[in-house]
């Protein structure tokens, strides 16, 4: 099995860190293939960055010829349903997978994310997923999405403390850590919390294997029909 | 990995058809432990039958001592929260298994199930786990649960025409099986009708199978909090 | 008019106190019937407490030869849409007695409950009657059910604390108690509070008896159907 | 004990029945005083109706000296959050009352009430006392309220076939019936078509008999505190 | 083009000062009329003086003989739906205005009103336009109405306290002002606080112009149909 | 004033339409600047569609040195949010302009758009304005977006067939138009069916105006926060 990891962010060494938490959950015989565009934001905190690397994510997906299942990992689910149009293979954004696996470890979680400028961009998918009800809360840690990756940062300091005013005023029985690049932190976390802390890449990355596994692909009828065909020649005449 | 798959009925022969198709789809080194309570209802459609195969479905859990997971293989999610509070594994019901596995193939899912007395527990199970919004509608195919198990039965396409009405009338993308006992029919169902046909039992082995190589538990804090221990010494005092 | 008041758990003087609470706004003519089961948890607190009653609480109702209304005495409202399938007079629950109650009395609500334990499943039910959106918050007193027994306990100050901070903070206009052990404290926190202060087992014998003046029964359509006779049967020639 | 039940449009003959009904399921010893507001709309069917009836209702409340709960007789609860502001005894509508009551005794009832010009404020009700989701559908049977006096009209049997649609189309289990004027109705309904049908105008009166019984009163605090007692001084000074 | 604004409360400099700001917004050409009814409630405060003035209110709007649109300028929107069932013209309520506008230029806003006992009214209003979910919260200032009017008077420093703490607290991204008599503070707060603060009375005089600009009309279909005619002389007959 | 209206496909004489719809409204001393970008799909026709306009929009918006207000002249309201993170002025998509519209004319409307595959994408704007409460249906018409264009097309037929549809079997009380494409046909189809007809591109305009004439501008706080500016100089270093 070949799961196509997309970060749609274009730093590197992000998309190498989000690889290697994949493949350290994925199963013998699992390929993983993480890829980022080759432009684009550098990191994405809000709805101008996840605008702008939607067209780098779809083409990552369109040129790539063998997979069996996509994820997306960036937290706000860039571009999820135009990449579910692309193929009939399951596409699994980070967030969605940590959102209902939160949900059937917990009567209620909360989501401690970077900056307060992605929070409703979150809550936005949390609503429309209808899972906006089983999460007290998304709160903003404040630490850049770039500050994780660098060293001797304190990154890890807040997000726990964030962690902790979580359990403390939100009465959160599990915690989703909402940034692809909080991967790490999760397992320390859940420790020292003792609660359940869920990161998205790997959610989305077991969830892909559960899917193909059954053999189960997004469905073609309706809002992920292929996109029209014909557009591109109707276009050169209209002009 | 040791998942155990209760069939919260005592008909044996549903229980043996349930652990075929989960071990069907199991990879390579799990083991299912499928069990049935030897006493209670024969088949579960609605509320009174629910209730009353929850303490030999509990006892069950209780008296087994070694396993990764649960599977509760009743489409009811009967007694998944009790269960939850009897140990820290993942404990996965196989309705929500099914709602959660369609909310990422499609933008809205029907449910076909067996008798229209069930339907209303389906729609509390959905509007509790937040995913009502992503139901079109929960469906009654008038099949009993146990005519599924009856050689020669039409049940496969009386189910197959529900199916049908849920396409034209519903917008469905997806349909989910609201029956332990329709296993076998999802292929042949999506092959029939050009979309995604989930089962519950598959959906919840592999999203078993999913967490526990995350190493995810069921929450502690809060709702499921293991029972209070000194309640029966309390008990026999008060009495 | 006879009612019968069903204490799902197995503490006696519990039940006792509850049949004097009952009797106490019960009009002239109605008898009250308080029972519990001999066996089960002494108190309910959370999922697993309430699964394990309803076997018992099923078999007093169906053991019961005459009765016009039941009311089931647990906050959580154990069993109760298993209760209906087995009669077709109405069976009330304590919780969901105060919550219309409430809606009728008050723009919003607040519960003070036990344990925090216990608060998952009351903003459940309260979700699913529709009645969520008018209750502002669902209180924790961590007040243990047995203690509000316990002669010499301080459970009123600590209850009264916690009304307290539901007028403070929740904008509460009037207060639920959210356990069958704090009938008794009602009418003194509505004068000590200023607000109507609503006990459930009150509020649920009154509506029985209003129903049952009304001749109203619940329905036997849909989702209360009576349980399928033929099952046990059915079960027999199966195993 | 004595109910004010105020039918807020001034047909004479239409208070009468409501008080014919009222009092043949009020207590013994409950006195039912019937009254209307001398002006106003002859029937309340739709928002303007609504509106100008409100004053009346209101004095009549305002200038009864001795009462010990208030209905208000007319289906879209016509005034009710101004008249609780009058006063701290319960004041039911005949709305809710039948809402909350259905609610108890079905999982999902369906409204059967007059003009299609009425459903939209009976479903703006259901949204704001939060039973919209136990409601299947509000329906207009195209009878008019005053054709519900009429000796001689075919109002009964073309109610009853909206109910048989209810039943078929909407899965409804309760029926509610969403005029004042059909309460003569509901036995014969009910009988009829199998399932509880409930007319609101003896729903609210056994609600104010057992809220009072229960010592409830309505809640000062927020929303419904009285009116502010220097308005009229400061209004005179200022213009 | 020509507007009716009508202040439904009978205190002139109010209806002064709320015609003075809807003139200074008013496109070259359009006229504002501003009147209000010459008895009933000096402010609104609360259900019983929203009801107490709406049938001055219809009949001014019934009286006035030539306008292109009506704006009722209390921000309860009293009795906005009985003005539409009146006139095929544009009704727009300054409540609804004020939501609608900052719910286009924000992700969530604040309210900040009055008093306590008027929250309850505006969050109804909230729930029933659909725009509860946009609205963070609304907060109580404890400024009344009339001390908005009295030279002197803190009001505004009062109200700015209050658009911090929404600011602060409720990650209010725009604040919506909760009464026509704050008008004038709207400039003054949002260059002091950096963010959208909006007036009900401007936006909905610009909202009428702009609907009478594109020709739209109140539907006349369903709940806003005209009242029945014929209702008075049955009545006549019928007493 | 000068607005600023992006149709975000590539067909240009599809943006002479609606710039010459959004001039017959403009108030005189507006300009409206029309355009579109070179390239990028020729329709918007489902998420893939979507997603690859809106970096031209986007840049469009950056490129642009002088206007007052944008309009985002694609149903979907394609990028709206990334496209207010660029400018402080009001930007409005056509779609929420025209349920905006459509809530303050009618208790509840339905919208007519042109192929299925474009529902789903509605109805989650709808859900996550808050809207989806008032609007009956989207409805798909299945008149291709080109098709709109062509000359001799049956288009109108088609889409008002679907708007008496809507009238009889959703009790619509006002139809939304839900394409760009189909601004001419408002007025012909209100007349016809006797109910207010929306389109947005005009609701879009007006609404930018009055904007504008109060010096409302988009929040600069929280989701829509200016994108990060150091943010290409670090993925410099970091790549």
């Amino acid at each position: 099995m070949r799961i196509l990891v997309v970060n749609p962010n274009s730093t590197r060494h992000m998309t190498d860190k989000i690889g290697a938490a994949a493949r350290r959950v994925a199963s013998p015989g699992t390929e993983i293939l993480a890829v980022n565009p080759k432009e684009g934001p550098a990191a994405i905190e809000g709805y101008y960055d996840e605008a702008m690397c939607v067209p780098g994510l779809l083409e990552i997906i369109s040129g790539t010829v063998d997979f069996d299942a996509v994820v997306i990992a960036c937290f706000d689910d860039t571009g999820l349903d135009a990449a579910r149009c692309l193929t009939d293979r399951p596409v699994i954004g980070i967030g969605e997978a940590a959102y209902h696996m939160a949900s059937m470890l917990s009567n209620r979680f909360s989501v401690v994310t970077t900056l307060a400028r992605s929070v409703p961009a979150l809550e936005h998918n949390l609503t429309r997923y209808g899972l906006a009800a089983r999460c007290a809360r998304v709160r903003a840690s404040d630490v850049p999405v770039l500050e994780l990756e660098r060293p001797g940062s304190d990154a890890c300091g807040r997000i726990s403390a964030e962690v902790g005013r979580a359990i403390a005023e939100d009465r959160a029985e599990a915690i989703v850590l909402g940034c692809a690049g909080m991967a790490d932190f999760a397992a320390s976390l859940s420790a020292e919390h003792g609660l359940p802390v869920i990161d998205g890449v790997v959610a989305a990355v077991a969830l892909c294997e559960a899917m193909v596994r059954l053999n189960l692909q997004t469905s073609r009828r309706g809002g992920y029909a292929p996109p029209v065909a014909a557009r591109d020649e109707t276009r050169a005449a209209a002009t």
